[in-house]
């Protein structure tokens, strides 16, 4: 009799998490892709005032439809295309991996398959298994790129019912180019099977410019799905916000798996507040964004490889012994991620100082290394 | 080609959702057991200087094991119980659904059995349905009772995986005597198999005097696990916040299939709040018993059956046609819920001014049918 009577399956298996540490033993976190600027003391005072609101009548359920929240995301996704997206072709969830484990309880599960290209976000896997959805991974190419010919090629073998395409790529860094997306779509509806393909722009914020989103090409493949976040770009990881924009028709389907009332009323109301504030979070986006260009450009200089970054991280490699060198970086008191392919660390990027704290750290332990 | 590719078997089908209508077409809104008494301003106020102070390092991701809020809620749950109730007894999830989808996905699953008996819980068989798990429902008796030979013999005979209890039940109301809970337990964990049995506590704070929670009966047996949620007694349906509380390895377990930081900042923060009222939520509790003890004495001298009611509800019967009486309320402005076996219907404790609201147009439908 063995106890608990888990799953077998899942027996041994240790809990998804990045390392964590405590703040006063690593002054300088940069390891999960955190935004290092907090919402200003106005956008503070608006979520708790929206709070207060939300808590007036929270003997009541929340808007199970959570119409508000959604015209709001819909408004705010409306910026990056020509045309607008409607508050039907909105749906969100806490946190974009709840948006994902729902896609794949509505168009994965037991007898269907999901794909994706490796290295690819390390979360994919585990949503796979606890909607038992097949899991395949295929190889991006050694510069992380996708070579198109062999992914369609792994779409048509496979003819996967879900391609997760994380763009820009994590823990990689680059964004797929818009013609990538478009054949991918093509590939994965042929043969009369319509598999879905959802790329995952939870870092799309960050993308440098003349990179265009995925969702400019919404109206154009029915099978096409764009996830979000507000964790990164919105600061706002600690309110689990994920939303995604696709045909109306893919949200409707969503609504038959998810929990009833699974957005709190609270959440809905923190995420509108942090909404209304998109314009001084988007500043500091910017600032993120030119302070990821100066990092990339001093760790090139540095004699380091980088892959190309859309996102609020840079993967820099590599190291014939990348734990000595994470090592190195946290006795110095920077944390950042030991994960990607053999050889190579990822770095979140923070403000100046962090990333000041960062690359001396770096010089000193090459330096004590070489 | 089918558009959207859903799975077939979710195909169609309606997603669940009690009917709701806005509250300026029916004012009494009687029909989803919310609570009808709204935080004091005092708790408010608290709810929304502990959204602000999340807000304020919003861009950080949440305590992942949340161990604050499960601290508060086992000093909470300590008052139940002769003994003590750990911080590691203690999990919590987005309300009691998502507590309940995370011990199927753990605990039941494909080639695994859930059992329940009816009249039950509507939402269990799609938590079931969702994580691929066999649903087999059993019956409670006429009077709603639970004969425990028959329920035993049940379990020998399916041998759920996972047996899932209301008690208070909901839509009948009643708690389970501690005594079927052992039996079942015993029964469940017979010939090496340790299915779990989960005693749904979601009304377990409005029980009536004498009655006992099952939390008392946790370290007799350590296949039980005890839910609860903050919806009812602490009038939190719109913070989203249920419990429970087991052997520490079934925590465990579950951590292995919760999605990381489940649990946004606001909402630890929100419910913290929340339970540091606990004495002003609970008085309304008292208030809400009383006012089912007379509802519940009011139907009967009306001449109406009445199940025993532990919980914030009534179910009331039979009618020979209960949807003409529920649209004969509904046409007065009373909003109540056709729910449970055929020719009852259920009424949730409102305040007094809402139930003689209901109780008049119950009287005149009723009249106005015979």
């Amino acid at each position: 009799m063995t106890f608990p009577p888990i799953r077998p399956e899942l027996a041994g298996i240790e809990p998804y998490g990045a390392p964590q540490l405590p703040v006063d033993q690593v002054p300088v976190q940069l390891n999960v892709n955190e935004n290092p600027y907090p919402p200003s003391a106005e956008c503070v005072a608006d979520i708790a005032a929206s709070a207060a609101d939300a808590a007036r009548t929270l003997n009541r359920y929340p808007d199970r439809e959570f119409v508000a929240l959604r015209a709001a995301l819909a408004s705010y996704l409306s910026r990056d295309v020509s045309g607008e997206i409607a508050v039907e072709q909105v749906w969100a969830a806490n946190g974009s991996n709840e948006v994902m484990l729902q896609l794949l309880q509505a168009f994965g599960g037991p007898g269907r398959t999901a794909l994706s290209f490796a290295p690819t976000y390390s979360m994919y896997p585990e949503y796979a298994r606890d909607t038992m959805t097949a899991w395949v991974a295929g190889r991006r190419e050694d510069d992380f790129s996708l070579d198109l010919d062999r992914a369609r090629a792994m779409i048509e073998e496979v003819r996967p019912d879900v391609v997760l395409l994380p763009s820009p790529n994590n823990p990689t860094g680059t964004a797929l180019p818009p013609e990538a997306v478009t054949a991918l779509c093509e590939s994965a509806a042929e043969d009369g099977i319509d598999g879905l393909v959802v790329v995952d722009e939870a870092y799309g914020e960050f993308r440098r410019a003349g990179v265009p989103s995925a969702l400019e090409l919404l109206p154009a493949h029915r099978n096409l799905v764009v996830t979000r976040t507000m964790s990164k770009a919105f600061a706002a990881a600690g309110l689990r916000l994920g939303y995604l924009a696709a045909d109306p028709a893919i949200c409707d389907a969503i609504r038959v798996v998810r929990l009833p009332y699974h957005l709190s009323a609270v959440t809905q109301a923190a995420a509108l507040a942090a909404l209304r504030h998109a314009p001084e979070l988007l500043g500091n986006v910017d600032q993120l964004r030119a302070q990821r260009d100066k990092t990339v450009a001093w760790l090139r200089d540095q004699g380091h490889r980088v892959a190309d970054s859309d996102a609020n991280f840079c993967l820099f490699g590599t190291f014939r012994d990348r734990h000595a060198v994470w090592q190195g970086l946290l006795d110095r008191g920077v944390l950042i991620r030991e994960t990607g392919p053999e050889g190579w660390l990822r770095v979140s990027i923070g403000t100046p100082e962090e990333m000041a704290a960062f690359e001396d750290a770096l010089v000193e332990v090459i330096k004590e290394m070489s």
